[in-house]
């Protein structure tokens, strides 16, 4: 899986914006500009590493002559003291490129690492993990990105591509069936739908309209398992609302099909990595 | 304190895009497009709020006849349970902004309740709260914005408004003296010159080439303590490396000036906030 | 049914930077700067009109004083001879507005009046009409949005947002059976998957495989009355290729769910409309 | 004759964002990342190729490593049946920007074969076949250099880079003549001057006032073919309005100078190409 | 005349994004935000006004509640002490608008100062003064509109609107006629033609061959003069190269027709305007 | 130093889409696409030369394959009749990139020259020289380097990185010594604090309030000879205000420690550097 490059360079040439702005006073006046150095990055926690290549091209970005050895890879897990990469460049771009290349991949590792965690944690059931639209803005192909390299899957990736009729959808048509049935009179045959409900009374209803997907919004796990039990395979169950990692488990235990969690992108614990220069 | 309104509306602009991309194939296909419904944003947390007008101004961008009452504004500090805005607006365009308004909101409120948190707990001592370059590529300009309306300093913006002289500048030129007075030679008057040191031999050598900030890099608080005595006002003094909400008092009694935190912006645990449409 | 006016802005920007580039050195030259003048709109073809909001909101970025009456709106039947827009402005604004505004409503309203009669066609049978990913670069959501203002539904939006396995996916895995069941594992659960078939044999497979929707690629209309048979109503089947306005009643006449044409967007003959300035 | 790259991969760049946005859900999950193939662009339809650079930087934007063998270029007829282009790369890469390059290949070889068709039409004429400021925005540079490449020429570009009066030009000033002499006055003297005529005297006065070029607008056979008498060479004309295939010759025998006919950029039948991976 | 606004505003938010970037540090920290304050521009110089109203926009796109008077008119004469433009608003938007709006209007008005000093000096004879493409990466339309705010006209505004013919151009054919007749060849008909020639036997040929326009580079006035003469009204005549203040009134006396002066935009004396806060 | 890659060429993409355009008419029609030539940049004046690496960028944008020598580098002296960088590369894209190219680097080394010049004028004293805010809209990067390589210095970037107290400023908090030391209690502790003085009084509250650098306004010699004494290296001073070549020596003996000069950036005479194609 590969996002496309102009996509990415895109949002690394922001973040370098933001912070060369012009030039750098301390590295450009002090820093011969010929001055060549080898650099690596190095795991100072454990967990899974996520956009190391786009933290590669950072350095690229700002000197096309840098060479990298990469030794671990997005998706390897990596433990403290783990060298990650190693590279060689001019010493001013390596200082210049330090601070952005390191904001992306802790982030997105961070974001790895807590995925991984809640897979680890579900392993055994039926459950995946997923992502949310709770992203930050500019960043969600790279979030998303870093929770299917720690193991989980992807939600829908904005309002476009897949439908999910929530309270004031329904309330518009007087009914959840109603709503539903508008909606495919509309809504092309690519497109999957998914339906909010809060009560097993408006799971039945969902069924019965043939939604392809029920989020089971903040429910407790016994009317959980009471749904999956009803539902019995006809439609795809997700779990939504105050899953945390302390009930995670119980939670997949419940038989849902996905259990979705808005803190793998919008609470994102920074995965510390370093840079060392020689 | 106002960003440029052009600034923010690129930002959420990229948001809306990600999100949206072509139509939200829910609310474009069940929501009739002359509906009109009134919505509040209301406080699931108790914190510090930061971002309420570039929430707003989401809104806005897909629809300008959505009208405000703004109840709480930047830096009000917000209960569980407070309404913190109300509007009135095209039901399907308060849908379409409700995501992206609310993941701006959210992370920039986690921001500044984070900043207040460690605001309050140094009172009374002479240190300021600070952020660094540790930020969201992209998202810089807000997070340093909630920074400061928690409560916080801005650390420099970038690479190019202050120099910060680290191991590697101060190796290529064989002393930190050195470095320092070559730097001084060639960089403009208007920017501040900050030196890492990591014992107290450098921090005096520091205090003799006259560097306006010395940072503390990763010192014990007692070696802290004997630091800010032997500068005696002849520099600024910033901490900076390991502190946590468990220490950061006791880093502070040290009687630094500054305490500079990267996880203010790179670790942000999102302030819950709901929107609700009647 | 809106598309994101930021985004139509972006396009209309675009076409007025080509369009002008510098200025318009007949109309800056020779026509009075507060010179205000009508014009209006008038349709010299019959059809379905869509864009028409666009092609006003090109006058209102280059003078927003520019006021509007909308006679027709996106989605109407127009004859020849309808006024569909009258308006009042700067005379100068409305000349060099005129060629941007109408290249895009004629382009939109040429999609939808050939949708529409494609629609016509099918009435009385199962099948929708829908677009392909057959567009012109820059201007996708302008003829998605044309398709459905002409009565047709859209295919997938992009790569992103639902499968579609070819012979190169499946030989990667042997069989179509493997191919499916080996994406099933990894993509996310608001994708739906299709998959391209060329005899009923495959049909069969892909049948088994609980393909969600079932192209039928290049099939006589024998084969594909046999695959309707087959598929019971199983999975959805789109029929594909060779479709043209003569044979399109017989290709819906086998029961097929839906026809797609990528010739709606990629052989668009312009729908004649003409400005008169009074 | 070569646009300018940058300019190029704009386009590219904004049809790969629509196009993939995200990742291809397909070939992103199914396709493994090292893998490689050979494949080739076919031509299903006889005419004129342009665009295939183009078609080929779409690949290289997307994988720098594809290698390109070009068996026809720009302006070459092809055949039902002829290979245009070989090429080897990473399937993955070769999958995703298939739909991309043929949609830019196949729109501008849809416009050079008709306009080598109308140029055939003409041959042994005075006239040359020229486009009109009728494009598609966004894509205009695109589309005229297609003309060329089918043996056209351009018209003015935009509106800064030449002038033509029209009705509301010249009714402002009270006649043709006082118009074209306003304008002279103000315009740089590197602007052509083209005014639209209706009528035989009409085109007397604007060769009395000198244009250089003058346009004959919805004129029949006949008056124009008086209309070239009546120039004898003082000025160049062209014919405008209502030409088509059938009556193309026709036009050009009457001694008009230029066609000029919006049909080739406003109404494009796409040239069928196919791209087949081994 | 009026550039399209998009096109400048593109140019202002530039110019912000350098001048602000993130915060005003010294206005967003001391000045109140609801606080509000009149201002006024003061011309400090005697010449021609130009950017008035890009001045103005730049304030009304940091703060568009502001409100204007203006006093004086792009191509106005301004005295020394003139007020142009008074205004209300609130203060820290105007303080930090000041230096953008300031260093617009002041190289535009530079511009046309200049460029009207150079009228003024040819003035009773035929020529007419002209610009360049010696403009500032950026700035074109901004330079190119405040030649003709000052009295000028432009030449070609970039290379695809108008063909010059140099040395290179001429030695790939072997010869200014063969050149020529191959361009025509080629060429779209609303394109004009001008050759630069060094002696009056390529003057005779270029006008042999009919040129539109005729460069002079570098002649002395006796040689012009000769030049006017043989061309007798043939051809439009350019004089380009060391003309200076002192020699453009001997320059004009030739009887050329065309004055080309790349100082107007590469060599710009900025006219000064100072704001004043109340 | 070097400025950041990705920004530089911003800004050559946007000159050369101001000079291209579309095509260029005369090269693109008449030089043949492979045809190769040699050709170099001579200087022809005396100066300082700044901007090179980003002239040679200009061809590189245009055409990969273009190869150089470069004999002279940013910063070098260069005399009239030097050969500063010989090329090799398709003809065509030499033509079309030479007056992007052309316009930049003589504009910055008509920067660099005039700042050699004032640096060499105020040899032996304890002044530098720098630039200030006037520079041009989306060229201040380029600008401020260019002074850079003339030997002067830069004054801050933007008003985000340093803090300059105006007249509004202190008016609005009763003294300057209030004002000081509210902003005081906001800054971020990297931003350096001016405060413009216009007498000696102010001078001394300016030093009692501990402002890092004093602006001394339009101050007579005498003057600021006497403030030189009065602060006695207890802040920084500058000189600001009509300096001239004439009497910037006389400036700089007073003893100040710097002298900015608005003219280095808005009123640049362009250096002359021609190409020659052979």
């Amino acid at each position: 899986m590969k996002l496309p490059q102009f996509y990415i360079d895109d949002i690394i040439r922001r973040g370098l914006s933001e912070d060369i702005n012009y030039i750098d006073v301390t590295s450009d006046y002090l820093i011969d500009e010929e001055k060549v150095s080898a650099a690596r990055f190095v795991s100072k926690d454990s967990g899974v590493l996520a956009g190391i290549e786009i933290a590669m091209r950072v350095f690229t970005l700002l000197d096309d002559t840098v060479s990298f050895e990469l030794l671990k890879k997005d998706g390897d897990r990596v433990q403290k003291g783990d060298i990650i990469l190693t590279m060689q460049g001019h010493t001013a771009a390596l200082l210049k490129g330090e601070r952005t290349a390191l904001n992306l991949v802790q982030h997105m590792s961070g974001i790895a690492t807590a995925t991984a965690r809640c897979v680890e944690l579900v392993k055994g059931t039926n459950a995946s993990i997923t992502d949310t639209r709770k992203t930050l803005p500019g960043l969600r192909a790279l979030q998303k990105y870093a929770v299917v390299t720690g193991g989980g899957k992807n939600h829908r990736y904005n309002l476009s591509d897949a439908a999910m009729l929530k309270d004031n959808h329904i309330d518009a048509y007087g009914s959840l069936t109603n709503a539903v049935n508008a909606l495919r009179e509309k809504v092309g045959h690519m497109v999957r739908i998914e339906v909010e409900v809060r009560t097993l009374e408006e799971l039945r209803e969902a069924l019965a309209v043939g939604a392809d997907v029920i989020m089971l919004d903040n429910m407790d796990c016994p009317t959980m398992a009471e749904a999956v039990k009803i539902t019995a395979g006809r439609a795809r169950l997700e779990a939504s609302g105050n899953v945390t990692l302390e009930n995670i488990a119980e939670v997949a235990a419940t038989g849902v099909d996905i259990i979705s969690l808005g803190a793998l992108t919008h609470s994102v614990k920074c995965f510390d990595i370093s840079m060392r220069i020689d």
